[in-house]
């Protein structure tokens, strides 16, 4: 990819002698991709979102040395555009500098980003600015995980505390967890890091999310169960939320009756039901023995609260619509979440991603990532969860219905992930015809 | 305006028998305006927002009749382009639809399009699509308005209960108030209006937001507030958050001689400071009499909680930057907001407002809303919200900066809003040139 993306480049006389110097590579030009995927019938559909189209709004910034980091953030189609229109606007403050220092400040530029005082009255820190904001910190990441040549997990492990909070905004968390208290914190953990990276083994447990779409009728959820277990996933995600709800405990009745009792079974309402609704649902499913129920309706903490309270043993998953470390903290605070599924896509990339991690392990709450990304960047996120972080091994959701369009799509091997070994965050696009599509922003005026 | 808007349009065959019934208002061609309004130095500046361009992106409809409805959503400039992006994807759905029966279902239709399963993704419920679909719902208010040609105010004190109710989504929030509830509420309150409705006296009292920004130095600040009490301003809002904290207690102080003791005080920070910033500013204050503090922090819901047991006497206000029905509802079950600041500019419009107020009146918080809107339109709400719902009177902030851009400029007498007379919500826009800027959107191709 980045092979026909310098194809394109015509450095101005400026840079010419900067890029000589391959220490200190700096941001020559950006790249909003508009990228859009249509899924077959059925794929990808739930209670709310019948039609999806996964997209991506992807940011590319190119160094001069060469390399091309590649951002994403997601969405299902609609908007895609204005997400990448927000992200140009963002991307726009990065040309012309260094990536290294860039990088050495993130947290502080990233704060600057989200309250920019106009574009702030948009959000602030949710919605399409928010998720322009995560397409571009992911693209930074990226590119300094290739300006090193490690895998993004490698790079997230050489880098000392200090560096690594100073990648943080932490604003509008202090009176649950500073700046300092996080330094510490992760200080604190350097000696058992060598123990849990060895525990790994380079793999992490992964779990199906594709097996129970709401669009498949029973015969392919079976047959997609049976698929499952032969891949060797332990852990199986099932949608919820059909207009009738004896559909969902038939549905369930006969997943459940496909894995058996020892494989973790968890529904996934996409925020289709009240408050009411949800109870009911808990009320009538309890035979089945869920692992947890997942967004069992609108990202209303208070709900939850009450829910939380009420529909034991069944737990409580929710993050892909929590949009900031503000509202986690709430969640947190209310103690109401017992998985946090924080999407580095969603909030302000893998920035706030591990913000939300520091306060997930402050709270001890396990952190199970939703994949927007398919699970090409947080394969690398969970890696330094469980090493740096000291959050325990859970299982990483995975989705394989984008692998074509991704240059290395993660590798599942008897039901866990195989940890990358290419430099950068496995977010390269492989379609040349979607590189192509979108005019880049350039520091230098081009003649075309 | 809607002359000029008229000029452009091309009716089609198929509308042409329709737009001689006059009794049946079809929607022919909605268009989408990016209106910006730049301001002089120091004006509308506060501790986050350094040079606001306050603008609108407004949504026009216009029906077989010859009305044009106009509905408002606020930013600060940037950004405002996605918005109007935004807005004319969702008032596609109203090409060709009678007014009279997307009124009667709005509600309906406002769920349908906050959770469209695609684009809900953006959200759901907050951000650029949101503030959209405020834009949108706003305009059907207002042309409902002119064609029954009241008052947007007479208007919802001439509809009934029950098609008050349909124009609401209440989903999300059937914990707390279920749409049985609110219409049995309403009715309750029938034998009180006249009473409440001749109290108002066709005023609504007002208070003064422009004595205090945060770029006004000194003696303006003194001179704005002589100015206010002349104009008869019973209450004034002053900005703080400055850098040293020491400016923000001396302005404090010369305002409070200015104005003496008797008149109200309210101070907003505009969510600049962290909640140990928040309590240590109330400290230093208490002295000043402060009737409430706006947005002392973030919207964090256990950060206001954590603030309100801690600052009384001051009391809290907020709401500018609180989404949607469902995040107020936290807020109210909290217990942590003494002020319910809502925005129809901010939540999707009119309608969510009207939900907004009705949950406020059933935890007894009083409702006084910020004015993206520069009061225009909530000159109108503030009426409902008395008369219909049992609100108490207080006051409606005042923002005089854009009177000239409006067709009918909301007029001031004595330190209050005198009720409108003329037909509709009072948002038309007068700019001619910004009008005629953008393209629309037609039901059929029109030559050109």
């Amino acid at each position: 990819m980045s092979k026909c993306f310098l194809a394109l480049l015509h450095p101005s006389p400026l840079f010419t002698s900067y890029r000589n110097n391959e220490e200190s590579p700096m941001i020559l030009r950006t790249k909003s991709i508009d990228a859009r995927f249509p899924l077959p019938p059925g794929v990808g559909t739930d209670a709310v979102h019948r039609d999806p189209i996964y997209s991506y709004a992807a940011t590319l910034l190119e160094s001069s040395s060469g390399h091309v980091g590649v951002g994403l953030t997601f969405t299902l189609g609609d908007g895609n555009d204005l997400v990448c229109q927000a992200a140009e606007h963002i991307s726009q403050s990065l040309l012309g500098r260094n990536i290294e220092e860039v990088m050495s400040e993130l947290g502080t530029w990233q704060k600057g980003m989200a309250d920019e005082p106009r574009y702030r009255w948009l959000g602030p820190h949710k919605g399409v600015v928010h998720l322009a904001l995560a397409s571009v910190t992911n693209a930074c990441w990226d590119l300094l995980a290739k300006e090193r040549g490690m895998a993004l997990w490698q790079l997230l492990l050489d880098l000392g505390p200090e560096q690594v909070v100073n990648t943080l905004d932490m604003s509008y968390i202090e009176d649950v967890l500073t700046r300092e208290a996080a330094l510490e914190f992760l200080r604190q953990q350097l000696p058992e890091r060598a123990a849990r990276e060895s525990n790994l083994q380079n793999h992490y447990p992964a779990y199906d999310t594709s097996a129970g779409w709401l669009g498949y009728d029973d015969e392919e959820v079976k047959a997609n169960c049976n698929l499952a277990l032969e891949t060797g996933f332990r852990a199986i995600k099932l949608k919820v939320g059909s207009t009738d709800m004896n559909r969902d405990l038939r549905r369930l009745a006969l997943t459940r009756e496909a894995i058996g009792p020892n494989v973790k079974l968890m529904v996934d309402a996409n925020q289709r039901w009240s408050l009411p609704q949800a109870l009911q649902f808990c009320r009538r499913a309890k035979e089945f023995d869920l692992y947890w129920i997942e967004e069992p309706t609108h990202p209303d903490i208070l709900a939850h609260k009450k829910l939380s309270g009420k529909i034991a043993p069944i737990r409580i998953a929710a993050g892909e619509h929590i949009p900031n470390r503000i509202m986690f903290k709430n969640f947190f605070q209310t103690g109401c979440l017992d998985f946090c599924q924080v999407d580095a896509l969603r909030v302000a990339g893998v920035s706030e991603f591990i913000v939300v991690s520091l306060m997930a392990r402050q709270f001890d709450v396990p952190v199970v990532p939703h994949v927007g990304d398919m699970g090409q960047l947080h394969q690398h996120l969970v890696v330094f969860n469980h090493v740096a972080v000291g959050h325990e091994v859970m299982f990483l959701e995975h989705i394989p219905h984008l692998r074509q369009h991704f240059v290395t799509p993660c590798r599942i091997q008897d039901g866990a992930y195989v940890l990358p070994e290419e430099p950068g965050a496995s977010c390269d696009i492989s379609d040349q015809a979607i590189l192509d599509a979108k005019t880049s922003k350039r520091l230098e005026p081009v003649e075309s």
